[in-house]
């Protein structure tokens, strides 16, 4: 009889999103005639920019011809032309990060679920509560001791380290999924400060990014210095360009993230990674980096840089809704997420449900992401603007 | 400081494919005027069949229309066009495998490598020697214990199980990389049989079924009663249809395979596998998947045909040098892969030295697939059919 990982019959059963749209499809099948609003899963609704359809319809040709056909990468790391133009990028707000640093992926999420691999199951993980979900199911999945580090009211759901408990793992995620909020340089070094000082890595998501707008809100952690001897930094082109459903992503591992071996060997991370990796991953399809090469092009900055703004408007309106309604929230600047709290003491499902049965809006119950996420709830931004605008009608009409 | 996963301290420093193109790179530089035929690594050379590339292509253009935009797909394990078309495909050979049975993933490589995850570390790993270095390479990352089941000259290298050994997990590859030998429906009949009295899975490895040929030869494990209680089977497009740079592949997991926990709970392996996906993978890019889904439409299937019989004959055109040479080899017919037995005596990578400096052909030796490797050597069909008769007159030319 094969012996099962158990650590997996101690999880949720279901990924919290699947567990959402089950909730979604049975309300859905009893009121087939209820017009649904979603603002519940993060996904993006607007198009693929045109110079970046174009690029991977281009990548697709040459697939179709002998002479520019592409089958392995060499690496699997990610075509030159594609490091390059992420490490552009990189510079565009002021940060050096080699091509060589860089490895492309199919989607954060991935990488983040995939890096653990690379650690040994002793280590004590310090995730900020509340957060997204993979951080937590994808190092219990491993038997990991798991601590938090509490985001609430009072810091305005932005934890900070405890100088009086150890950890060797830290996840952190700025701009935040679920809260919206932000780190600021100050903070951030604190952090880098308590990872070097305990000798941690920092597993830092930077996946939304692009929805900074203040200046002093730091778009990489390399921003700050001390961050390339112990940050991890993981980035995707979901939410800056809409390729959730195209899926690329990148991972950043800086040179001097090196470790002792218990024999006393250095240990390069990134060779550790490209290990795991060289093992278990085969890298992206060529057309779709020809894409993610596009979205860092003049024009596909230009083209996808509207499509934020465009989600931006959907934030403000969601805001201005919630501050009219005088709940408050975190988020919805520098960030698609508007956390709000659940009005009259309302439990986070509970609010779902009303909010689904009453005003046929789906959001994300705060509860779902840990628990200081309970009493609270995710709105995104990332929906149609005049359905935004509807939904938040109906939402002020259900509390006002 | 981070614990780091130390197994990964104790496995060769790099993946197989990674030290060859190493030393191919160095000789390449030491010798810009040689003219290199790779025959090593199995990578194919053919384009992408143009109804394949034209459905990739519609599939990027509904990505730029908000209407037909596509963004995280619910499941991630793959859309039901795909799947469905899968499931013909199985059907189109007499295999019935539902389409709720399928996973559609970035390649064969990924699932294989992370299949191990949803297994605990205690478990007896059997695999067949030589093997695909991904097999033992993954499962010592995790620090399981490998054993093996010798392929070797004198049993056509197919190996066959040992009813005194107990195993847990059972890795088989059929036609196989790197032997090119296949198993038959009685042999496949004696591992199953095997893996249900020990209570085992077999993880089946199926990329290559597309160069199957003779009759009487399985395509899929589920065409031998019993396999659905005991086996996954993997597959890919990547040599059935040259998608070794496009990224598409599928992993099966019978409805019947339920094993139990520690505690006597039933538990899906299909669902525990759909647990770790949830958390750490996001599904396939969306145009990719409409073309995957081309390969198994009427003409895609046509095409992709006439691809592999292009390499079904260079691979005769490497059988019929052998011949002449009095070399022996397996493979051949059924796959794209010569397994041939160096002359004189020579070791593998002696052998793979000799061919690089005196022929400039780069063939894969076959101590780089474990202990029974040692002696012999991989050749692909996957070149160019005029570099292919090429490298053979070299190599007639060498050693004659």
């Amino acid at each position: 009889m094969p012996q099962l990982n158990e650590n997996f019959l101690k999880l949720e059963k279901n990924y919290l999103f699947i567990n959402i749209a089950k909730k979604v499809k049975a309300f859905s099948e009893a009121n087939p005639d209820a017009d649904i609003i979603r603002m519940g899963i993060g996904d993006v609704t607007l198009p693929i920019a045109k110079c970046v359809v174009d690029a991977m319809k281009k990548g697709a040709d040459e697939m179709g011809v002998k002479e520019t056909f592409k089958g392995y990468e060499d690496s699997g790391a990610g075509y030159d032309f594609l490091k390059e133009a992420v490490s552009g990028y990189y510079k565009s707000f002021g940060v050096e990060v080699k091509p060589s640093e860089i490895r492309i992926n199919d989607g954060a999420k991935s990488d983040c679920g995939n890096i653990v691999d690379i650690f040994g199951n002793d280590n004590v993980v310090l995730i900020t509560d509340p957060a997204y979900p993979v951080y937590v199911d994808t190092n219990r999945m491993n038997g990991r001791k798991v601590i938090f580090a509490d985001s609430n009211e009072e810091n305005g759901f932005a934890a900070m380290p405890d100088e009086n408990v150890h950890a060797d793992l830290i996840y952190l995620c700025s701009p935040n999924n679920p809260t919206g909020s932000v780190y600021t340089a100050d903070q951030l070094r604190v952090w880098i400060d308590y990872a070097i000082k305990n000798d941690a890595v920092i597993i830092y998501d930077s996946a939304y990014e692009a929805f900074i707008t203040e200046d002093g809100i730091p778009r990489s952690i390399y921003a700050i210095e001390g961050a390339r001897k112990c940050a991890i930094e993981m980035c995707s082109l979901s939410k800056t360009a809409g390729f959730t459903g195209m899926r690329c992503g990148y991972t950043v591992i800086p040179d001097e993230l090196v470790f002792k071996s218990s024999d006393g060997q250095d240990v390069s991370i990134s060779q550790l990674w490209g290990r795991r990796q060289g093992s278990k991953f085969n890298g992206v399809s060529y057309p779709v980096q020809c894409a993610a090469a596009a979205v860092f092009s003049e024009e596909g900055i230009r083209q996808t840089r509207e499509n934020i703004k465009y989600y931006q408007q959907n934030a403000a309106v969601i805001a201005a809704a919630l501050d009219e309604l005088g709940i408050k929230y975190t988020g919805g600047k520098n960030s698609p997420y508007i956390w709000l709290k659940c009005p009259n003491g309302m439990g986070s499902w509970e609010f779902f449900d009303k909010l689904l049965e009453e005003a046929n809006v789906v959001g994300t119950p705060g509860a779902g992401f840990g628990k200081n996420g309970e009493g609270w709830f995710r709105l995104t931004a990332f929906g149609d603007a005049d359905r935004t605008k509807e939904a938040m009608e109906r939402i002020k009409k259900m509390l006002g």
